[in-house]
């Protein structure tokens, strides 16, 4: 017996989660929801069955889990808690700050219908928020770093290409590597976003630009770069299209403890993606697994990564988990 | 009101209990436990109440959590599923392949007197453990590599001060760093635990000595050395007090995976510590504050770290989890 699952919105999350679900045996991809018209989605995507979003209810009972691939902005707080009224869900919000109120709106659909929603995973937060608290628990004197990057980041791509004289281009957010040295060899010095992070742009100029003024316009942009040790390339379109298309990311997080008098810990999770969207996909699926069994088990309402037990995000059963990975 | 805790057994385990107790203000020692004759145990130890574990039955009630720092080999075995049929109990138990027989022992006296026992915890097994997890549920499809050190080995400290004209050495298991590295960029390559670790050792030889004669012995001694990479130093008597006391450890889990179509994704979880046993206690507490939860929640039986939400270790509510550290 398979796990039924349900994907909805098909951007690069979408496709990631659908790719993810191929990879696990024990889950099974029911159908794809989408705002858009259905047949629009369907070329070059055999096997996955489209549907419209507002058919969704028909599956009731059928689909066991939702996977909800839409944006923290505006999708996920409106369908979030109308799909758990429905349908067990995992979703990747990732607006920090509001976390607390979306809580308490899904919690309240979800226990309402009965169903259980696993909300903001994803890696971060997610998988680095797992390790912020395992080591603050475990460490409780100490201090800890969030590092993100090398990825791109969408706003800042979308800033940079605004400048006049821009033709394209795209932005990573690159973690300094002297200061991840400091504190891996037991400093813990008091550092903000901006002194833990570079940026670094890649631009394709339009024919006759003047570089030069492009770049003072870039490097002194108020809150996106005028902070920040910015680093601006001009490149060719083809390069641009070779090497910076993809969708890396990743991070660390790294807590840096005493124990006893003065005792140095390190604790430190790290993460190398070539895809983001794919390994968010990848995290989702997992939980959607988690989803399932916690609903089984009769529990309901929101829930987020401190609340799952990590042996629920395996296939394998608890004696299994025992034997082979502990 | 605080979390009442007593330790049983008082080496460097139990003593890193005791001071990781101390920085965690929810928790309170209220007696150690331990075989000796408890007086002899008392001198320089100021406000620690020391008892005979033959009195810890009289304890029932009054202690929420015993934490057990006894040895894996003969200790744990009698004293878990012992403490066990009267408190609730964390172990840091570490022969792998004896852990599904300790389980059903420690989950049947557990179960039966209505406690909960968190066996296997520490950093491996332990926070190892849940990586390897984790990262394997996410990526299903990948290879993970676990490094140990670089830290003293006991066992094989141990085969080098047999060694005739040795008078005191230790050993270091040593993670070799160009394996790590061609890890990290992305190769998946199959390994041997000796393929991934070097072995150090410094010596401090016997007066008149022969130290060729020495290191031969140790780098052809079979099972432990012959066949690793094995590098020998000699040094003073006075250079191995003041460099090599401590008990660092630590090490990596690193899985690499792929998604899609070969997008490669990297996971890596890593620990750098000047002393393994305050670290290992450190972890113990956090459980012990779980194991104290999951009590009072109803559930009983033994837990290992897969079956605990992350949230219990942590003195924070749910809600300031959720507000902090998500």
């Amino acid at each position: 017996m398979t796990i039924k699952v349900g994907i909805v919105g098909y951007g690069n999350l979408g496709k990631g989660v659908r790719k993810a679900i191929e990879q696990n045996a024990d889950l099974e991809l029911v159908a794809v929801f989408t705002r858009r018209e259905p047949g629009q989605l369907e070329a070059g995507q055999e096997g996955v069955r489209f549907e419209h979003i507002s058919t969704a209810e028909q599956h009731k009972g059928s689909i066991d889990v939702m996977i909800l691939c839409g944006g923290s902005a505006t999708d996920l707080p409106e369908q979030t808690p109308a799909i758990a009224s429905m349908f067990n869900t995992v979703d990747s919000f990732d607006t920090h700050a509001k976390i607390p109120e979306f809580y308490d709106k899904v919690n309240a659909a979800a226990k309402q219908a009965g169903t259980l929603s696993v909300i903001s995973t994803g890696w971060d937060p997610g998988l680095f928020s797992l390790n912020r608290l395992l080591a603050e628990a475990i460490l409780p004197e100490g201090k800890d770093y969030t590092f993100w990057g090398k990825g791109v980041s969408q706003g800042h791509s979308d800033a940079i290409r605004r400048v006049p004289g821009v033709k394209a281009g795209v932005q990573y957010t690159v973690p300094v590597q002297a200061v991840i040295d400091r504190i891996r060899s037991g400093e813990t010095p008091e550092l903000s976003t901006r002194e833990k992070h570079l940026r670094e742009c890649f631009i394709v100029a339009e024919e006759g630009a003047d570089q030069e003024q492009i770049r003072e316009t870039i490097v002194t942009m108020p809150n996106y770069f005028a902070d920040y040790d910015t680093k601006v390339n001009f490149i060719s379109e083809e390069e641009l299209k070779a090497e910076h298309e993809g969708m890396p990311h990743g991070g660390f997080v790294i807590r840096s403890g005493v124990t006893g008098a003065g005792t140095k810990q390190i604790v430190e999770f790290g993460l190398k993606l070539e895809s983001n969207p794919e390994f968010t996909a990848s995290v989702l699926v997992a939980y959607a697994r988690a989803a399932y069994r916690l609903s089984k088990e009769g529990q309901s309402g929101a829930k987020t990564v401190f609340d799952i037990p990590l042996g629920h995000l395996s296939p394998k059963s608890a004696e299994e988990l025992r034997r082979e990975l502990l």
